[in-house]
């Protein structure tokens, strides 16, 4: 193979691929980048088997090709060349992969793309259309809430629902649960579990700017296409938790609260809380005031944030690890608690943003 | 003690300090921070014996007094406090320190100041005066050099020699030798050597405005002086290396090189020489042409830069690290090697920076 291509679209586009490359792996090929040159395209390929990523830039090419290189290397050398400057890649019969650019010559021992796991990117399935912006909003609202531990598989993922053009994310750990709905131009219906990773590789590799993503679902895989870029994942299999049934109407106290002064106010009193590992904060609310107190063996703080409260008061424990994860991912300037006695969970809504949805159980009190 | 101070002040002065806390030490009121009241001023010290910091702000003071407080704690609590808030603190009789600040309160168990070790900031001897960016330029171009394990703990300092208005810091590891010389307003000797950690914590403690510090030298420690604030750090203790004799007149081949130039190709060519973990670049010096050249079992890397050179063709080889720490420290455009041959060490000057010279051992090359 023999191309010419820019310094700045091959340093993007093994940005891109890069997040997919096996770290540990019983195959070392896949540590790689399947690199492959035809008719003036030059496409980069990583994949650990659970997610794939396949992006491709234009080049200039004299000879179509295929290759597999050490991603280290050559994304550690093409970040270090001159920006924006024209890299000259030519590969030989044994392998070897020679990067020329201005007096610069990078010579690297490569793998041949025939060892290189083909078909990984075939995904045939329904099409769901969907806006990018749409599709990153509902990542960021539920993917911190899913399960960190491997305990059970199927709640590191979020499922996402389509029903009636609505298309719904929700993750749960166990110990808080995180919905958000998303309109979409979808009509069918589709029920799958997607793995958190893989989606947060989605929304990193998404610009700001919005576009349209093409969803690819099987049985078996779900495939993210935009631009000139493949995303391709596993799903998990087995059965999510009904989450619909654990959210209860009614509330029996009910507050308004500038976000900012919850995070700062929780934060403060969480570096005691966290002293004694179980981050343990109580919360009372009466005369439209929220107090958050904890108490260790190193001291005790207390933070007092005015409110606007309806219903009774109620003195309430969490651990607070489970609000922060949601004050740091809310922009809105305010939000509702609305909380059902001191037994059961509380749930939080942005007045202004009502496709979501966010529950946490709390921590008995004596 | 009772007092009033303003956020910003003291969140500053706890950052001054903290980085003399103890870590790891069987002395664990060495953790704390030494907070002492007295007449509107508010002190604050950390020690972990070998270096001492002390920094003093203004409060308004109802009741003078003392007492060590956890440095993690009051650090993390004071910086997320509201900027330039107003913050209360006051202590009782059984060292429980109340920090009011709004309407949040924090209440920490701290230690009584008597067991604080006392005196540790007592030091007296020369006193010399030197301009602080001066002083900075002293530690930024020579305390790189320094050993960073403690084989010979004497190397992991700089040595300080004052004669007839000049200081001189020269820092060596066995490797590569760093020499800096700055004029000072002092006529009179001194031969000490100050560990590397504590230079580098009154380089970063030291402002970029330029200002005047006083350093007071004893038998035992030297101590920083400026503004509100003095670093104390005990000298090491033995014979340093005659470092004058290694460097030495004359040269087979020379040359002037742009720094960025040979930094970004060095960085390059390292990316291979770094595999095989002996960091090993040869550079072949011919008809105004530098060559650079790495090879390890992952292929090999060429980079050429186009020099002014004068003399002897030249083959040698290094560790592309003692090189690279020196080009990341040089913040001039252009800088002079020059060679003696490919058995003895090479020198790099500034030729805008007279001051100043780096040797570095070649590494044999077959």
């Amino acid at each position: 193979m023999k191309c010419n291509v820019n310094q700045s679209d091959l340093s993007k586009a093994i940005g891109i691929v890069q997040k997919a490359v096996s770290v540990r792996t019983t195959t070392p090929i896949l540590t790689g980048i399947l690199m492959e040159v035809e008719n003036n395209k030059l496409s980069l390929t990583a994949t650990d088997l659970d997610l794939g990523i396949k992006t491709t830039i234009d080049c200039q090419s004299s000879e179509d090709g295929a290759i597999v290189a050490n991603a280290r290397l050559i994304s550690d050398f093409v970040r270090k060349l001159p920006s924006k400057s024209s890299i000259e890649i030519t590969t030989d019969e044994y392998n070897k992969m020679d990067i020329k650019c201005m007096k610069s010559d990078f010579v690297i021992l490569c793998n041949s793309a025939d060892e290189y796991p083909s078909n990984t990117f075939y995904n045939e399935g329904m099409s769901i259309n969907m806006k990018s912006q749409a599709l990153k909003r509902l990542i960021k609202y539920t993917t911190f809430a899913a399960a960190q531990d491997n305990m059970k598989p199927v709640l590191t993922g979020c499922l996402m629902e389509l029903e009636q053009n609505v298309c719904t994310f929700a993750a749960i750990d166990g110990y808080r649960l995180s919905v958000k709905k998303e309109e979409v131009e979808f009509d069918g219906e589709c029920n799958i579990i997607i793995p958190s990773k893989s989606l947060l590789e989605v929304s990193r590799i998404l610009e700001d700017e919005d576009q349209d993503v093409e969803m690819l679902v099987s049985e078996t895989h779900v495939s993210f296409v935009f631009d000139d870029t493949v995303i391709i994942s596993n799903l998990l299999e087995g059965e999510f938790i009904k989450y619909k049934d654990i959210i209860k109407d009614g509330y029996q106290t009910k507050i308004n609260i500038k976000t900012i002064d919850l995070k700062n106010s929780i934060e403060r009193v969480s570096l005691l809380a966290r002293e004694d590992k179980n981050n343990l904060i109580i919360i009372t609310i009466e005369d439209d005031n929220l107090k958050i107190e904890s108490t260790s063996e190193y001291g005790n703080a207390e933070e007092n944030i005015e409110v606007q409260m309806e219903g009774d008061d109620i003195k309430i424990g969490f651990n607070s690890k489970y609000i922060l994860d949601l004050l740091r991912v809310v922009e809105d300037d305010e939000l509702s608690a609305i909380f059902q006695g001191s037994l059961n969970p509380c749930i939080f809504k942005l007045p202004e943003n009502e496709e979501f949805i966010y529950l946490v159980l709390p921590v008995r009190i004596s």
